[in-house]
């Protein structure tokens, strides 16, 4: 609660309950400065409470959950939550020209994010992957063998720069997403991480120095920290590791 | 030049030379705005000069064109650099509340982007269209009867509450961005859109609004404007399009 006053509401987080997914990336943010929050959909509401705010009426709705509410302002997609979030609780980069690469590597995960997902469903969300396997495994092949390489060879190469952290020197929301990343394509490829982290030494670093920061590790030892699984976006299908 | 003095020195913009893409979304902003850039690729150096810039040695080098560069400032992501000119020219909402809402339009409208470039290329950005054929046309299927209706659904009803633009009642970088999808849209699946579009009759006026806003209006008509193609993430195969 540190930073916060007693009398401050607190943030209300709107996510799947049942995975990590997207919402993990906010989750992060509010653990690590240890701001209050409630999870919306893991309390008694469940999954209902996301659908009455997909369907609301506010100024801009959201198109998909994580949704953040904080008093009067409702704002959705996950980069821009943490970002709010960071700003709000000193894990924002201090320098305009900072933020602004805060910005442009949160929506580069962002990309790797949305294309390990469509690793397992590479035709459309709205099929199983039992329906899409065939597909699955050729993109899987594609992105473990070229873009899993490139996404990872360039972190490496901004972590190099980093002074330890992605930027400017001192921890960001930024490593905090990284971090999840790392543990998600560990988790989906765990063959195929092993063999391409190899040259990515400072990756490794930053995820360790992430996970043993103090909120942080005590959050991933709670039971509010939801283990990957297949339903989430980092899956482990052994037959798309290669 | 409307806001600028005659001391500052223009942006260069970086991207590919022969594609709207990604950097159009860039482009409409400079444009609409009037400031001075220069379109690095499409000079004498042609894509040599983007190589470079990915190559580059900077603070944090870019993982993919668009980048943009002021004074000492590089920065990568088109909705980073779409609103970073936008907030220097007059382009961006007025209220921090309606500011976070363009970041999170301008990332659903990125998300739908990714989306229609991976109607084909589902598999690989690897492999020719040729070589994915099959998986694009399933894929084509399943966005234009799911995602398509649901983007632009999602779209009409933030429109309906944007008392004539996306946001706060007056024209900001998000409207130039939605312009752009509708029109690659409706040149990559004329027959799809033109269906969806029925349901959607403020979207399609906010497009016209847009075309003729004087100064886009005559970057449309210029030679400055690079029609799409089949190099693109806007392609028209007719195959994909039912």
């Amino acid at each position: 609660m540190s930073g916060m006053t007693r009398r401050e509401r607190p943030y209300q987080l709107f996510y799947w309950p049942s995975i990590p997914g997207r919402g993990e990336f906010v989750r992060l943010v509010l653990e690590d400065s240890g701001a209050p929050y409630v999870d919306m959909a893991r309390g008694s509401g469940g999954a209902k409470a996301i659908f009455r705010v997909l369907a609301s009426t506010g100024a801009v709705p959201p198109f998909a959950p994580p949704v953040l509410r904080h008093g009067e302002l409702w704002i959705a997609q996950s980069a821009v939550i943490c970002r709010y979030l960071a700003e709000r609780h000193g894990l924002a980069p201090k320098t305009a020209a900072d933020r602004l690469h805060a910005d442009q590597l949160q929506l580069t995960i962002a990309d790797l994010v949305s294309e390990a997902h469509d690793t397992h469903h590479p035709i459309s969300v709205g099929l199983y992957y039992e329906d899409q396997k065939r597909e699955a495994r050729r993109r899987s092949n594609a992105f473990r063998e070229a873009r899993l390489p490139k996404y990872l060879g360039y972190f490496e190469r901004v972590a190099k720069r980093g002074r330890g952290f992605l930027i400017g020197g001192r921890a960001s929301y930024v490593d905090l997403s990284m971090f999840q990343v790392l543990e998600g394509l560990d988790y989906a490829f765990p063959k195929a991480f092993r063999r391409v982290s190899r040259s990515c030494p400072r990756l490794l670093a930053l995820r360790d120095r992430v996970r043993t920061r103090p909120r942080l590790a005590a959050y991933l030892a709670s039971d509010r920290r939801l283990p990957f699984n297949e339903q989430g976006i980092f899956r482990h299908y052994p037959e798309l590791d290669g």
